[in-house]
């Protein structure tokens, strides 16, 4: 016993725990802590405005709070919304209080883990000892201002003030906080991350505002906006067993048949009737009444029944191609651009879809530039243990569309799903499913047959324009020799013969791409 | 406030998140959780023995549960220690509560976030169904087992079947969990961990039962084992304000001299006091007193100031320079092997100890091999991201030492301290804190000097016994040439040059080394 007695047993909040391992949500140093702060803040942003349908714009802005030093620093962040607000009930515990949050349900969604809000709170305090300043108000009259801190031992919101405002029409969120960061070392991250979640939201407004007071604006571009997601049901193949037994002990009375229709995305009466049969289950059977084999059995049925329909991607909500080339047309500046959209499918009983676009020429410097977005969030780590990498460099042969990544290209690919398979914790790289790397193939496959396509319209109307220019010039030349040397009084008629060739290399037709300047001889 | 209703806030609890979020704590998919499940157990045990001072007995075991079906599939994991076990009282929260532990306390080691353990229970039993069964004896006469699940959505564990049974002088701890892996993927890792394992720590057995009965036997070639890692306070230089804010309510009631004493790493009396008065705070007045901007005031000033002694590292437990050696050696067989460990150093405010060993030749193929370890426990991934791994490729001046990457050479690292500044949530990669990166500096240079004058004691051996062969075998043919150039009769004598030669070149007193076959002449 006394041996025993050298391991003492505690318990500790989940504040307290990711208060220790701050890391884990991003926040490891001065410089990554900033630069997740502002993401988490503008995905939840950018999240609550597209799910209530409306037109985001927000504002984020970074300024010194310590003039006198060097970085490391305080550094004051405001980010503003013109969001659905956040209900004064609520407001404490959205934002002081971790795993309090709207995310945890089936929906395609930016936001990670649904901690981020309040672990930007969190470093906030445990770095500058200030509370975050909040302001919130959901009816465009009533507003309230909420100044707050986190029990860190107790996982519970400390509320220091609460004050009411007249709103006057404004209706939204604004989150400032106070936290050590490292601008020098994040401003390239921090640019790169606004700009390129500008390019995968061209419906969204967005304004940063950095320590110097420059601004950067990305203006709306459009105002239509792909649909909000939508919450869905699990799939049966994309069960496990956990879930499975939560259902039987929530729903003990309800029959087995019941049971799986009420509680699995897309099984009908019908199919629930055939899949217990044929697994040997009374459908009438209370689920409560299943043994743990039992249970075990089902799960294992579920899991490799083909009788169910595929996940339905109404759920989900892709840019379309038509956002997509916006935002990508902006950004990039490119001589042409593609889009691809594919149709939904489904790996492991979770729906997704890919979209990519390719861009060339124009603004863009040669070489290959490859740009990641999941779930419209825009992904700058790792590129290279990506499967849209791996895609480009193993699935894709670019010689067949006459392309090289010497050229000035760059490919854009968007993932959306209920579940992105990331790969590892960072959650900047997506993990190779044959099901996803098929459609991503199939995309930039597409892409690259249209740009390749462009090119070789616009290669060979180039080339046969200098052919024509070439007989143009030299043709009259050949008929003087040819007269001097049959010594006739007259060259022969070479002009039927260009124009001919004028017409044959369908010059006549063409318009762009070709040298404006060329007319008919 | 219908804008506002479709963001539903609720809570989870922390089981839930984890249950959620797996690959958060390294088990994403079945070859890694397999691995990550072995990791967890058998750190674990070896943490309980040692801070108990036993002498390790570890026993892994891995069957496959489904003979009939290919990776991934169900496997029987069983870790076996002879650590002090686990009182009955804790056992099913130890196992079965996400957040409960012992390793949230100021010690050196290996557990990472004190829910490995748990994560392993969870994983298995969402993926095979199965209840752990869990075996532990504290005293070695009446010990308990249970079966247990965990109550994912409430946090709290199932004690599904307890019993008590009479050990036999049995002590320690037995955890078997049925879980979903895929061995085939998982294999030259765990291997490779079970290997560096037991190179760390040589006073350990080690027993690893492959799921095809191959058996792994690591002996145990020491009873010397490190002194136990100790508690330790925080140093004043590494707190943060959450820690002050939690210290002033927890005793508000103390005077601040007081306060700093009873809490903070190596703060006396006499310092606590010059520090208070320096900063302009009244060493008699109640921590409870202070306000919000006067915690801060005291957290900026306790971080600043250079009056504190630097922290301890009696609390470490290093492995010293002979038990890393003796388990280098009998892992890598090399030709010679050197180690060295540091003095204690410390980043903001945390105390480490770094170690390392370099072997040479023998069993090692050509090529340099880094081994990475902290706090002993083996570091298989991203290598390159490593701050050992800066060192030997920045750090380091090869060609100072006559060394080179090809040669057939291991160096080996260890860092052990209260806080290893890992740099990522995978905690596979270790930070290049400035602190850390000069004292590893140190050691390998230390090590490279060492097997430098080893190789160049061989080296000048060998080239000194090849120059006297040549002399040896072309001194007689000179000799009888020049007897006939000068129509001699006799040659010349050149014996006594050899002699010469032979001493000079202190041959004589070489031993090992040379070829052992020359002789005098």
């Amino acid at each position: 016993l006394a041996r025993a007695s050298r391991q003492e047993f505690k318990e500790i909040s989940p504040s307290e725990f990711f208060y220790r391992n701050r890391e884990l949500a991003g926040f490891s140093n001065p410089s990554r802590s900033l630069y997740s702060a502002v993401r988490e803040l503008v995905e939840n942003s950018l999240d609550a405005c597209e799910l209530n349908g409306i037109l985001p714009s927000v504002q984020i802005s970074i300024a010194s709070a310590e003039q006198d030093r060097l970085d490391p620093r305080l550094y004051t962040l405001t980010v503003e919304d013109n969001g659905p607000g956040i209900r004064a009930e609520q407001l404490p515990s959205a934002f002081g209080k971790v795993f309090y949050g709207s995310k945890f349900v089936l929906r395609q969604s930016r936001g990670l883990f649904g901690l981020g809000g309040t672990m930007a709170i969190l470093y906030a305090q445990i770095t500058s000892s200030q509370p975050a300043l909040i302001a919130s108000c959901t009816d465009g009259e009533t507003g309230i201002r909420v100044k707050l801190l986190i029990d860190v031992e107790r996982n519970q919101p400390i509320v220091v003030e609460r004050q009411a405002f007249a709103a006057g029409g404004w209706r939204g969120l604004r989150v400032t906080i106070t936290l050590l960061g490292d601008y020098s070392r994040a401003q390239a991250k921090l640019l790169e991350y606004v700009r390129q979640t500008a390019m995968a939201a061209p419906y969204a407004e967005l304004r940063y505002e950095d320590p110097f007071g420059k601004a950067y604006e990305f203006a709306r571009l459009t105002e239509v906006m792909p649909p909000p997601p939508k919450e869905i049901l699990p799939h049966p193949h994309g069960l496990d067993v956990e879930t499975i037994r939560r259902l039987i002990r929530r729903e003990a009375d309800r029959p087995l048949a019941e049971l799986l229709v009420r509680n699995l995305h897309r099984v009908g009466e019908k199919t629930a009737r055939a899949f217990l049969a044929q697994n040997g289950f009374d459908p009438e059977r209370r689920a409560g009444e299943l043994s743990n084999e039992e249970a075990v059995r089902l799960f294992k049925a579920l899991q490799s029944y083909e009788g169910f329909m595929r996940p339905d991607a109404s759920c989900l909500s892709p840019l379309g191609e038509e956002l997509l080339l916006l935002g990508v047309k902006r950004e990039l500046k490119p001589e042409f651009a593609v889009a691809c959209s594919r149709p939904p499918a489904s790996y492991s009983g979770h729906p997704f879809i890919v979209e990519a676009a390719v861009a060339y020429g124009g603004a863009l410097p040669p070489g290959l530039r490859l740009y990641r977005f999941a779930n419209r969030i825009p992904l700058l780590y790792d590129e290279m243990s990506d499967v849209s990498w791996k895609v480009l460099n193993e699935g894709v042969n670019w010689t067949r569309y006459r392309l090289n990544p010497e050229m000035p290209l760059a490919v854009v690919t968007h993932i959306c799903s209920t579940k992105v398979p990331y790969k590892t914790v960072g959650k900047e790289y997506i993990a190779d499913q044959p099901e996803l790397e098929r459609e991503l193939t199939g995309a930039i496959r597409e892409c690259f047959r249209k740009l390749s396509a462009y090119l070789s319209r616009k290669g060979s109307l180039e080339q046969r324009v200098k052919r024509f220019e070439l007989y143009k010039k030299y043709l009259p030349l050949l008929a003087e020799f040819s007269r001097g040397l049959a010594r006739r009084p007259r060259a022969p008629s070479y002009r039927a013969l260009l124009e001919r060739l004028y017409r044959e290399g369908g010059l006549a037709e063409q318009h762009g791409g070709g040298n404006e300047e060329d007319e008919g001889p």
